[in-house]
């Protein structure tokens, strides 16, 4: 076999071995179909099986109600970022942005193309290192939806629960932390949900969300219709051909995290690899991290060196060393590890011995 | 190996064995690069080829100058029917519609959501069994483009040649025959080509943009980024995550055109399968061919035998004889070979006779 490095690239990202080794056996032909997945109909029964499968493991690992449709589309969480405006804000309405990194900032510039944005808090004055507190957030009683960013992977911050948004829905762009703890899709007020599969769930292609029955229903017929997510709740996500291999890839990945034992142990596994990282940045002074210590990231690692030729050699030692993709996102610079749902364990510990060894011969 | 069967079906279709096996062979680990391709970043060296190579290789296919963007987007055709007209479409201007089909039908009906549509020439009272000749369609000179598709998988028929429409720009829908014969993207007028990838391409989930400068350039800056032509070409088509495994296998696929021989040659060989099963057709009364003579597919073959019932004994027997995804569309029955770039000489010649055979004993 071609060796495999450890790979903490931002996402796409790692996937399972044992999931790429089984769409590698069956890549030509799907055992009793004749046709390799790349080839089959998006309307034969062997695709309905698929997406089948697809939507009953998503809704059995977050608990997800017939309240709420599960979608499959395309564009990635940038189309999102149109999309939920155009769907969920009405031309005389208001939406809520809490604004604590890149991506949620472009979510935020998208929407005002259709709509009033409101701001209700924003940790840019902090160069995005943390959330903010529920004290912080001036949020509108009269908001269409309240919008944010679960995890920012360029800043390395997550947030450890979700705002108290009352009766305003939630919307939550999920990219870059879905499926890693359990998601309480029940609670009161979480409207929708969506996420690019590239880090969690699968392969670049294929966008999933995860939306309440209510706010499917508010969409204008005037809008494009591959912008309407009422157009793939009504078809099941085929009204048009859908990304089939993606769909068939997120199927089998959700497969794996059930097979593991559902999102309760993925967390516990997740608290686990951050958790080493970070004793790591913290056991010395020559490792600093970038994110405040109770909204550092579990997916996204982010720490600097003393200096930035310290930083670019670390990089270089890494990845001569089999450990990939350590560069931080070109807008912030430093390291960052990347260590979703799929990254194995084995892959920290060594990133943890290389820090280690790194410092005692720099430090 | 697992058996293949002759896959038919009009999309998504049959891919090249050996695209197939290069693909299985390298999908756990791409050979020096230690990740899946699955995997790898979209801003990484090794997707900076695979995109380039891509490109390239539909440039060298059909001779498409500098003149022309080729763009890599999402969303299918179905998202095209509304990208064109929210960008090349402003207010107060129109656009013509030749109408030979569904999708035809369908591109035109979300065309109205975005301005003034005329419908400049329609064969749907034949049935859509032909395309309408130069002096049925009435072109409007002051039009903002002319939209036309190319190939009509659903009723198996195929423009020979492109209307001249002058200093109109011609767009054109060409998802289920480009590059099964050469494109004369360099003629008078031609202003952008698309087509959803998984016919002659390569998989669902990418869609093939060739859009002249000048078009590109028309669209306001209030349309949502993801739904503008120039968000795409700005970035090399890597404004967010680009769909990274399809455009993967249309580098494959396109380098396998280029190593067959390129498109005179393709053309030569759809002419010499579709010749085949046209002959078959016409030997004797029992084969109906269901699209007027000039206006024959090489991409679909359309037929029907002389009852409903004999109809469908012949979908299963096919299939019991190895011959998947004969059956038309569910909008008009009878049966349908679809027979693409990819698809191998062998199975028309298995399909030939299996028709020949059946004959003998139902005729």
């Amino acid at each position: 076999m071609t060796e495999r490095l450890f790979n903490f690239g931002a996402g796409p990202a790692v996937l399972p071995l044992t999931v790429l080794e089984q769409m590698r056996d069956h890549l030509v032909a799907l055992p009793g179909v004749g046709m390799s997945v790349l080839e089959i109909s998006h309307r034969s029964a062997v695709f309905d099986e698929i997406l089948a499968t697809a939507e009953m493991n998503i809704r059995a690992l977050a608990g997800i109600s017939d309240d709420y449709h599960v979608l499959f589309l395309q564009g990635g969480a940038t189309q999102q970022f149109a999309m939920v405006p155009m769907n969920l804000l009405s031309a005389n309405g208001s939406a809520d942005y809490v604004v604590t990194g890149s991506w949620a900032k472009k979510a935020a510039t998208e929407a005002v193309k259709f709509g009033s944005v409101r701001i209700a808090a924003t940790t840019e004055a902090d160069n995005f290192s943390r959330v903010p507190g529920a004290d912080e957030i001036d949020l509108d009683g009269d908001a269409a939806y309240v919008h944010l960013v679960s995890n920012n992977t360029i800043f390395g911050t997550e947030w450890s629960g979700m705002p108290d948004t009352g009766h305003v829905p939630l919307v939550v762009d999920a990219s870059s932390n879905l499926f890693s703890r359990p998601l309480d899709v029940a609670r009161h007020g979480l409207g929708l949900v969506y996420a690019g599969a590239q880090k969690n769930l699968g392969p670049a292609g294929v966008t999933l969300v995860i939306a309440h029955r209510d706010l499917v229903a508010r969409a204008s017929s005037s809008l494009p219709t591959m912008m309407r997510y009422v157009t793939f709740a009504e078809s099941g996500s085929r009204y048009n051909t859908p990304p089939v291999f993606a769909i068939y890839v997120v199927s089998l990945v959700t497969s794996w995290l059930r097979a593991q034992g559902g999102l309760q142990v993925m967390s516990e596994r997740n608290e686990r690899k951050a958790g080493k990282l970070y004793a790591q940045i913290d056991a010395s002074g020559f490792y600093h991290g970038t994110a405040a210590a109770d909204c550092r990231s579990r997916m996204n690692v982010t720490f600097r060196l003393g200096t930035p030729d310290l930083d670019a050699r670390f990089v270089v030692a890494a990845a001569d060393a089999g450990l990939a993709g350590l560069r931080g996102h070109r807008s912030v610079g430093g390291q960052r590890a990347s260590i979703y749902n799929a990254f194995p364990e084995q892959g920290v510990d060594a990133l943890v011995s290389f820090m280690a060894e790194f410092e005692r011969i720099n430090g």
